[in-house]
């Protein structure tokens, strides 16, 4: 019954990244990126604390109008210095199909967000890219239909998709999500899909991240992505749930024994 | 505390159109459009009981990649000749940024589905229109984030938003969705948007769309939007929950008997 | 398809007492009873605005143990008197099997709460009574599980059960919970129990509570249970959602406006 | 801010049992016990895979009032010889204030289930109790509702309640229930209860048990509760979600290599 995952494989800086492998992918930066400057401080810190990929964002979804949109196009102009310069591949959002062609060039993986996983005619673009996908779960998706969002961009030609789960909305309010392991533990089971965790999102609350980070792996989890900044209360967006780096350093170390536990180990190498 | 509805105005074959302004609306049609002739069909059979709008899908959004997506721009080649035949003005949705410029000369209203209800960047573009807006709920969105969304069409410069309430995702399974028509109480009490219920979609049950009719009434609703279909049973998509003539006129009759006892009755005319 | 609703009976003061049968039950009053005068003030008050029956309660379920847990016992003493002056029968809650026989002769229907629809020991004690039971649905019941629950009473021998909705919970943080009216259109369509709808619980706001009993009647429902108290900023409970007589005056009127439209009355006379 | 748990201590066949004290509980065993061989095999089938702590339903609450509704009294007069013969502590459900009685001297643990966790007659009889009691989640209980029904044991005067999550209902059908591991993180940071998990009920689908085991571990859980059946598909309640021996002893030894590589160990020995 237990279906085997099927890996993505992309290339960065001229060397072979997998996700979904084997290997546990830890995925880390700030919820938007502010500067060039913000990059490279937190590019630098995630990467001395374990991490492998970069997460960044450039455009921004906001429930308000009124709310920071992200830096927008501004970013595009430094992400492939910074991302060569500490040898992490990138992966941020879209918003719009209409930015694709744009950002497309500068990140290694799109990721869809949560608000737009029922956004149909984004997803038939992103089947036409070359790109691996980053598809997050609407708030109140049910599994089948996660599943068969993704099924637009495998239909359309791109089969790297990557399922993220970021937790789902309950009637609970302690937390900000509910983080939905039992989902990931059946996708492992029944798809072929690569999955990450969010456990920022999931729970919204710094001193839950670790625990949830454990639980993810040891649910199955291909890996996680995880909201850092160097000094989270500045943060632009999402402050209230980023680590700083000394925590973040100490819950990889927490990820990597409980991984070697399972046989496995960080990293995205193959 | 009480708000006073701001209503919406539009004009149709040289008369003034009004929701919103104390008379309850009833919009009806067909989940798809099928061919020229099914939505004449089904344009004289909802009028011939009361509807004073019609609705009808051009583009769907389909939760399967292989399910029935619409007809698509066919439709636009012969929508505005039935419209002006039979008299009513026309809703449709649109799915995606670029569809609207084609649709935007052939419809009186755009619908934002629910699975589109957090595309900012499509809300963005709809507040630049001259046209009203009818904004569904998204699945599992709270009022607050509901109104956000309407304010991103409102900041963009076009004020003519109506919120469209279309049942929400619980735990329970005997309806396809809770319509939640608490929130349209609050919506009138605390807002200035028209609200209009959509008992179709809200139960997904064609024995409950009658009683269910009533209550939006009740509740204080603007209008209804009911899906219709000459032979429900042959319809290319919502199949399940559209009525037919007969089901229809009767749900009216009781609609109209109940908005006289609240000092109303049904119709878009000032 | 449709059910015919089997009416339940009693007698209060000599006269029959019929709910379910056609006739719109209003039953209203205090969400705790605090003394003699409180309740004969309070049914004063809701039976000159129309109300049928009181409710009140004796005992009382409170989510913290440090809460006002209702007068108990003491209230037996006054609670018939109070009645036969005003000539109303009464519904109160029981919170454990072992209160029964000491609450049994004091009122005309025993009140299941919401948390209590699960306890099936006390619902096959209720089993075994000759007394109407309103069962609360619970919090996140299913249909299906509050119509077993019933069963349980039904098995035991007592037909006479009522179902009340009363709101269920979900993600939406604007009302305390969220008034399901789609379960009272389901279980007048397919079941034969009559339906009693408490918009105070189902809303939590006052300011709603108005529309949601006229969408209530829209619905289907067999009758209302309101909380109304003298002065309900005073009041030991739920003083956030309890009615003034002027209040509850004003929606008695349109609620018997919508019940004529509809062909039918308040009242619990046969 | 981290809060240090209170462990639970009770005295079994002579020697200590401790959980909460830093120590893994796994508690296995039938969901209800069909009879004293069918007890005294699955004892000994979970003891030989490690297992410290049995379960076992003597009455058991059902939905269906034809659903079969455990052994009741019958099974008092062999448990206690059961569990010496295995060296085996027991926990077991009541479901009314008045089997307390009769239950307390044959089990070491009593566990309040979810549909009883509002239940606060049945707590308040239980605070009087000397022995740890195992309070369940109900379906829908927020956090801050599920401590203060700890509370109401806490304030009767017994102190030894531990905490069971056992997952809550949300809109997705994939899964029984949707296992919330967020609330044991967020248990574990901020109460002193010790916290268990069930992740059989938790999921409702054996495969995922073993992965929904591992993540509870990795959330900081003190303890398993899992149903274990000789040959599960000969269940009399909960058929679906029973694991076999071999099943569960493969999950155990996984359990096992997680727990040490966060410096603990299975066990129930100080």
């Amino acid at each position: 019954m237990m279906h085997k995952t099927r890996p993505v494989r992309l290339n960065f800086n001229g060397k072979p990244v997998v996700l979904g492998g084997g290997r546990l992918a830890v995925i880390a930066g700030p919820c938007s990126i502010e500067s060039r400057e913000h990059l490279l401080e937190t590019a630098r810190g995630v990467k001395a604390a374990g991490a492998t990929f970069l997460r960044g964002g450039i455009y921004k979804m906001r429930t308000a109008p009124t709310s920071f949109q992200g830096i927008g196009e501004s970013a595009l102009g430094f992400v492939s210095e910074v991302k060569r310069e500490i040898d992490m591949p990138l992966v941020s959002e879209v918003t719009d199909p209409r930015q694709i062609s744009d950002i497309a060039d500068h990140v290694e993986m799109i990721q869809v967000g949560s608000r737009n996983m029922y956004n149909y005619e984004l997803l038939k673009e992103l089947g036409r890219l070359k790109k691996p996908i980053l598809l997050k779960r609407a708030f109140a998706a049910t599994v089948d239909e996660w599943i068969k969002a993704a099924d637009y961009v495998v239909k359309g030609g791109n089969e790297d998709v990557l399922l993220c789960e970021r937790g789902i909305r309950t009637f609970e309010p302690t937390t900000r999500n509910t983080l939905d392991l039992n989902s990931v533990a059946y996708l492992k089971a029944h798809t072929s899909f690569p999955v990450i965790v969010d456990p920022s999102h999931g729970t919204g609350r710094p001193e839950l991240i670790g625990p949830m980070s454990l639980a993810a792996v040891g649910a199955g989890a291909d890996g996680l992505i995880i909201e850092v900044h160097p000094r989270p209360k500045e943060a632009l967006s999402d402050a209230d749930q980023a680590l700083d780096f000394a925590q973040f350093t100490d819950i990889i170390a927490k990820v990597s024994a409980v991984a070697r536990a399972l046989g496995r180990e960080i990293g995205t190498q193959p």
